[in-house]
């Protein structure tokens, strides 16, 4: 069998590629410790409220030194927003790839400031799966689902929900209006992955931004003690 | 180079795939029009309300003889909802992968009673991007956006908006309560395919339904005829 001639031929085409992209993943790893800052991956579905989110964030953590990373298949319309705050922001269009990878990240970086940062949001290709499978160098992983998706969504796209270092429910506004059951969601959630925070908040009101605001501090805190 | 030593080298391993993809998809096509069905695909978000409306759907059509192929990467959680209607259904999970292709709706037909079907609905997995590049060999490609999505979603996904003979504004119940512009969003879509009906409807409260089932009902007496 052809399989027996050497232990590469065994290694399927994707996976080769997956490696190379692990590779330069672990190069913008080392950049981003270099210069002392933590990456936020941002996954979520199209219109999820994702730029809105960021957008709240940065105005909340005026004080931080903040970047965004906007990745979108075509359009610059999010980094424009992003850009009227004056925070850095660089967009990358992926052409029709449904999620960013570890080369376009490095690419995007010359666009930034690095010196000047503390933080940099990636925001991924709006979907729930793709962008699971492609490390960029990140430190952290945060999957938002908006209230009108509904409650059932782990159980259809479970790899998102067991990637993540949180998850957080968008536009609790519309639960009034909407039938998403927040508890049966928690459970759903940690079913997937039993330690990962479940944060509700609206980015339009208000409401529980605090509790996000607050984890983005915590984890600020120990990349400066580290 | 090695370019130049045969025309086949040049062809970049996804073409070879979507190739593959392509005569499974005529193959399909052959099947569907050979039992005159008419087939439908579904793409959307998640949580854009694909299986709501095609819950509404089966039961304002009830005259008709409708089956569905759930695509979803993980569960079976619609498909169920499906068959509780008494719609034949199929429920295809697809591992990892972000659509469905030529090859699972042909191993999905084994399960359905094409004798005794006017119409297929085909629920794409839910994303903006994958599913609109492979040929599933349906008659006709139906995008759905619902209200809590933006009505910027042509600028960030125009492939979806080109390749539609419909689009359908889903959850229009919540208009009074999100900044989603429906002139803008005609617009919009009209600018990357001129000739795409827009269709807005709830399919909670039943407000637009019939525009789609009449535009539905006019395809099936289409097939009728030929």
């Amino acid at each position: 069998m052809s399989q027996d001639r050497s232990s590469s031929s065994k290694v399927p085409i994707v996976q080769t590629l997956l490696t190379a992209n692990e590779e330069v993943a672990a190069d913008n790893r080392l950049v981003f410790q270099g210069h002392g800052i933590k990456v936020v991956n941002i996954m979520a579905s199209p219109g999820a409220g994702k730029t809105t989110l960021l957008l709240a964030t940065i105005q909340a953590l005026a004080d931080r030194k903040i970047g965004v990373i906007e990745g979108d298949v075509a359009s610059q319309v999010d980094a424009d927003l992003i850009a009227a705050t004056g925070a850095p922001v660089v967009q990358i269009n992926t052409g029709g790839a449904c999620h960013l990878d570890a080369p376009m990240i490095r690419h995007g970086l010359k666009a930034l400031p690095l010196d000047g940062l503390e933080m940099i949001f990636v925001e991924n290709v709006g979907n729930l799966i793709c962008p699971v499978s492609f490390d960029l160098g990140q430190d952290l992983n945060v999957g938002l689902i908006s209230v009108p998706e509904g409650h059932d969504k782990p159980y259809k796209y479970p790899g998102i929900f067991e990637a993540v270092d949180l998850v957080v429910v968008t536009k609790s506004d519309l639960l009034p209006y909407l039938d998403f059951e927040v508890d049966t969601f928690r459970e759903l959630v940690h079913g997937l992955n039993p330690d990962a925070p479940v944060i509700v908040l609206s980015a339009k009101t208000g409401e529980g931004l605090t509790d996000w605001t607050t984890w983005l501090a915590a984890q600020l805190g120990t990349s400066a003690q580290a």
